[in-house]
This record gives structure tokens, C-alpha cells and sequence, in this order.
């Protein structure tokens, strides 16, 4: 084989080799990260596929690169009302936000670029970056979200940087959010430092409690701010229908990243995606998933406040879908799970080494709870199982 | 900005700019390569999104990056049915055959790596090959496809060469068609030479005439060939539906720069396509839509025959949407176009320089017309206007 050299930084997932857990029914597996299919707005969709294609003629004809118009403007007024100023050429469709990773990396990085990461960090944007062979810097967080202290250092010693990588919002694995200070002080640096702010949010829509904290990009004044938003959580997973949001250069750059990659994306998913936003009351649908959503957190967060020894650390998520844990100091949660756990409690998790590019210089001591897609009685007896095992464990 | 060098290579697409002609309704505009919208099937598709939103509860979830197994299972007896040695694990489906573009040169060029091309080639190959900032060497082709014979003087010469893209079938924007000896050949030179082959088929169940001719793949023997596929002309584009048939350790690389760059196709529309396989009868829509584009490409070449004078040469595809213009040594294509032929007659076609990658080396008085998408007494109209300005303009 004569693959050119970044295929040797593509891999397969550790998370998709834990996924294969969860086809045996005995185990209660918190490694995922899907949604709850159970809350999908099924009859809804199925209706607005009806309609928008009884009536509209081009509903599968090829469209614009960009997306349709319609729909960008519809996440344009969204993300107004967020406090984004921006209009529908400020907006372009992706196939999902994994899709805004994968051009972020294409359009910034040449080989050995330092991109900043959040650590740890998002698996599937260490997958999309690394294609393009990025030099990683880590930087710690702590409850509120990536340490803008940490940050300065790095950038203080000279180190050009391309773009700094965040989830400010529940953040994925570490189920943080970063405080609306920390995002004016982003801003700052970037433009001081000369560098861009890849804004993941995928999860932005799932608060289940505190304040909103306005979108890094709200604070942005030079361009300097991507960010990135998804129909999967809020709406489904299914249509692969995500966006950025972005300075009028960098959208139409994505455009022809856009057309290169893959032409565009599905026109009916863009046309049925409008149509439902415009024809039910969307937001309904988000206070309905996010009650639904809360209380499995609540369950998971109080089975764990119940039933975990107090030498485990957890993390306090407002929303999303996660919560990290920090077991005890020279504790190995990959070793744990696989040698203890999964035999014993038939529970699994994503061990925390899955989630930094480092892999020297990483804490062996945390994992990843996910409370999506579970159900209530679930998530209550895999953490009870799981807080059993850890009780006589860690003694 | 501080975007990486690949960004000074994606370049809007002088096409899309011709596609503006076509908001003038007084234009008739051969440059598309858009399918006849009023061949869809569209109350089969609208019945199928009906039924498979109806009983399906994770047509909306994610599903596995490689694409629904069903939908695999049936393009694999598609291509079995073709020649094509496979099974459901040598298929990927992709976001159109053009995703299946980008992953070829994600997965084989590094910067400076040689890809060969047809001459001229696929524009929307360029764009996505050209991110990855290869070396091209375009092979010339006749009435029977790519020369093998310049091919192997490339080869000779110790040029490595990591692929060789070609478009075998009703090429795009020659429309001709590679000969079976051909197609042997190539696959005999890639096992001696050490390359790989992408063979690129999007319009293949679009034969109008002649006997059809074995994928370059079905003479694989090495997998060697990586064959792309298409729904988007035999069905719809709007689902955004390809795929590639190729050895099952390409097709598990594919799998993974999908999980990078866009996690999976849509779910909803993979099990649509693949439920409306089973229960519709395709091969009649095809038989239906040949039918009809056999007699668009008819009228165009029966006007072109008796409308344009002899010193305009073309060449007579046998299938797909486009015909090949060669006007007289020492005419521009593309000066005739804006200067005469817009304003005079007003028909549009692509001027041939468009679709070669080296622009030092192109000829400029070839043009690309395509039958595909306008009305038959569109076709006869604007063929025999420019038929008028042709026979006055060239004496």
C-alpha cells in the first residue's frame, strides 16, 4: 500500500470498539453519545417529508453548495437571537458540525501548525484534524471551562497558533461550560495573539439548568470566531444537517471546501428541516427533550451523589450529556473497566486516555458517564452496579 | 488570514459562474450537469419516506460510518450483477461519488505525489484533488477513451505514480466511452506499474446506445481499482447518495475518513434508497428516464448534424449527458462564447479550457454541451441558433 502519511494518523475509534459493547443486552453501557431516538419528533418529520415533497418540485434536485437559502437564513435569525450578529451569508450548511471540524482542519492547518485543544478534548476532532497533521497543545480546564491563564502562557512563549479548538458549551468528555469572562478573554487573545476560535456547540440547546452564557462568537469583533452548530441534538442525528457561522470569507471558503468535499448536502433534509422549523413550534420540542434530558441527568448525578465513594470526583454538567469523572490518583479506569467493571458490574464507560492527543502526557485516572440514551431505570442501576464495585474496590 | 497553502488551490468554480447565465430565461444554457428534475420518482419516493418513517424507530439515529448494511448488501448485488467480484463489506456509501473523490486523495496524495488524469478531466475531480496538492500529468484520449499507449510512455519514463483518475464510461466532458481491451490494459499497466486506478462511473446505468462494457474493476485482480458509484443520475441527487466498491482494506480507510469528515450519511436517506430498491422496480425507472435522455441526446446530435458546419468536429456519446465540441486550430472557445455566441444567439456551453488542470498545455477550441437537463425543443433551438452563428461566424 502506498497511502500518502496522514492515513497513518487516521484510527480506528476506540469508542466504535466500545461501542460493540452495547450489543449485549446485559450490559449497561454510558460510553455513547447518541441521542434518545425515543424523543425524536418522528410524526412531525414524517408529515413535513410529505408536504415538502408533494409540493416542491426541486425537492431532489442538486442546490447550492452554501445550502439552501432558507434554512440559512432560519439559523441566521437563531443565532441573532443568541446574540450573533450575523445574517444568511454569514451561514453555511454542513453535514453535521462533524463537517465544520474536517474543513477547519483543511482550511488552516499545513503539516506540524500548532492547533490549541481543550484537554482533553472531543475525540472526532482530534479524527478530523488529524488528517492534516496538526502539532496539538493541550490546555488544563477546570469547572468553568479551558484556563485562559494556562492559555496565555503558551501564547506568550512565541508559539504561532492557528486556531484554538473548544466545546464551551457541556463540554465533550468534561461536561463544563465555560464562563461568559473566560469567552470575552478568548476573544482578547486571539486577537492580540493573531489566531482563530473553532466553536464547537453542539450541545447548546440542552440546558438544563444555570444561566445561558452567550456564544464565544457574540464577543467576536475581528472575525476571528467559528462557530459551529448541529441539528443532532436539538432536532435528529439523521438528516446530517449541522453549520457554521462565520466571517463572509471564511462561509464562502467553506463553500468550495463544501463542493469539493461532497457538492453539498441532502437538498430534501435541507428542505424538510426548513419547512419543520417554519410549520412547528421548535422550541417546544427543545423544552419538552430538555425536561426529558434533565431528569436522566438528575437520576445519574444523584445515583452517583448516593452510591459512589467519596474519593470520586465528578464534574456538574448544565447540559449536554456528560459527566467526567477523576478517580484516585494512580488509579487506571481502562484497566478497571476492562478487569473489574465490565466482568463484574456489567457497566462500561469511555476510559479518559481516549480523549487527548497526548498520549504522554495524560491522566490515566478519568472516564466518561454518559446519561443520553439510557433509560431512567438504567442509568439508576448501572450507577448503583457500578458504585458497588468501586465501594469494595477503592475500599 | 492565515490559511493553509491547499486554500490557494480551491478556486470558485468558473461553472457555477456559467450556471448564473441560466436565471436569464431568454438563455439556453447547455452548461449544466443537472439530471432532468421531471424524470424523478417522486411519489415512490414520497410513498417510501411514508412507510420507512412509519416502521422504522432509528431512521433518524445514527448508524454505522461505513452506511446502512441493507443498502451496502444491495449495491454489492448490483455491482456482482455488473462483473464486479463483492460483497456488503466492499462497499462504503459515500455523500455522492464526489466524497469518494476527496477520500481518494486524502487517502493516497501527499503534496507532489503524481495523479494521472484524463485530458481533458472532471472539474469537480480537480477541485477535490486539488486540496491534497498533487502533481498532475494529463494523458490524452480519442474517440475510445484514454490512449494507453501515452499512457505507458508516462510510465516508462519511471515516474511514480500513486493513481490514475479515469471516468470510463460516457466520459464527463468528453462523453466517451473507455473500450473493454482498454479497461484490461489499464489494470495490467497498474499491476506492472504500481498504481492504483479510481474509476469514476456516475452516469454508467445512462447507456443510450452500443453494448455495455465491464467496470475497470471487474478486471481487478489486486485490488488495485477502486470503483465509484452513483444514485445521483439514475435516481435523484437530493438524497446525496454514492458509493465505492473497493478491497475491504481501502473500503475500512474509507469508513474512517468518513467518521472524520462527516460521521455517515443520512440515515433517513440511505434506508429510503434502500427500501425503494426493494420495492419499486428501478430497473424500469432507468429503462424509462434512457429512454428519455436517449432522445434528448438524439435531438441534439441530429441538430448538431444538420445545423453546424463541418469544420466543427464532435464527438458521439453513446451515454450520459454530454457532447464534445472541436472547433478549427485557432479558435477560442471561450472568446467566441461571451464575444458571439451569448449575445447573438444566446446559448451557453462550457469552453473546453475549464476541465484541464494544466493550463499551460490545453487546447482552447473545444466546448462541452450538455443534453441533459433542458426540454427537446429547447435542445433543437438552441443547437440550431448556434448551428446559425457558427455557419456565419466560420464562413
Amino acid at each position: 500500500m502506498n497511502y500518502s502519511k496522514r492515513m497513518a494518523l487516521v484510527k480506528p475509534s476506540a469508542i466504535r470498539e466500545l461501542h460493540k459493547l452495547e450489543h449485549d443486552p446485559e450490559v449497561i453501557s454510558f460510553c455513547g453519545g447518541y441521542p434518545d431516538a425515543s424523543l425524536f419528533p418522528v410524526e412531525n418529520l414524517r408529515e413535513t417529508y410529505q408536504s415538502v415533497i408533494s409540493l416542491d418540485k426541486l425537492a431532489f434536485q442538486y442546490t447550492h453548495s452554501q445550502g439552501d437559502a432558507t434554512l440559512r437564513q432560519q439559523i441566521a435569525d437563531k443565532m441573532q437571537a443568541e446574540g450573533v450578529a450575523c445574517d444568511a451569508d454569514n451561514i453555511v450548511v454542513l453535514q453535521g458540525a462533524q463537517q465544520g471540524l474536517d474543513f477547519a482542519g483543511k482550511m488552516f492547518i499545513d503539516e506540524g501548525d500548532t492547533v490549541l485543544i481543550e484537554a482533553p478534548t472531543f475525540l472526532g476532532a482530534l479524527i478530523a484534524f488529524n488528517t492534516y497533521e496538526p502539532h496539538y497543545i493541550g490546555i488544563p480546564m477546570d469547572s468553568q471551562g479551558i484556563d485562559p491563564d494556562a492559555l496565555e502562557v503558551v501564547l506568550k512563549s512565541g508559539q504561532a497558533v492557528k486556531f484554538l479548538y473548544t466545546i464551551p458549551d457541556f463540554q465533550n468528555p468534561a461536561g463544563v461550560t465555560l464562563s461568559a469572562d473566560r469567552r470575552r478573554r478568548l476573544v482578547d487573545l486571539a486577537n492580540r495573539y493573531d489566531f482563530y476560535i473553532v466553536e464547537d456547540s453542539p450541545y447548546r440547546d440542552m440546558r438544563y439548568s444555570g444561566a445561558s452564557v452567550p456564544p464565544i462568537k457574540s464577543f467576536d469583533s475581528q472575525g476571528r470566531v467559528i462557530f459551529l452548530g448541529s441539528f443532532s441534538k436539538s432536532l435528529v442525528p439523521g438528516l446530517r444537517l449541522g453549520w457554521a457561522v462565520a466571517d463572509k470569507e471564511i462561509v464562502q471558503n467553506f463553500a468550495q471546501l463544501k463542493q469539493a468535499a461532497d457538492t453539498q448536502c441532502s437538498t430534501i433534509n435541507m428542505k424538510v428541516a426548513s419547512a419543520y422549523l417554519k410549520t412547528f413550534d421548535h422550541a417546544s420540542h427543545v423544552e419538552n427533550i430538555v425536561r426529558h434530558y434533565r431528569h436522566k441527568r438528575d437520576v445519574m448525578m444523584n445515583t452517583i451523589a448516593d452510591t459512589f465513594p467519596d474519593s470520586v470526583a465528578h464534574t456538574n454538567p448544565e447540559g449536554g450529556m456528560f459527566t467526567w469523572l477523576t478517580f484516585p490518583a494512580g488509579f487506571d479506569a481502562d484497566q478497571f473497566l476492562k478487569a473489574t467493571l465490565l466482568p463484574r458490574a456489567k457497566v462500561a464507560y469511555v476510559p479518559g486516555v481516549h480523549f487527548y492527543a497526548d498520549t504522554s502526557h495524560m491522566p490515566v485516572n478519568n472516564a466518561r458517564l454518559s446519561f443520553s440514551a439510557c433509560t431512567d431505570e438504567a442509568i439508576a442501576e448501572g450507577v448503583k452496579r457500578m458504585g458497588d464495585v468501586l465501594r469494595s474496590y477503592l475500599g
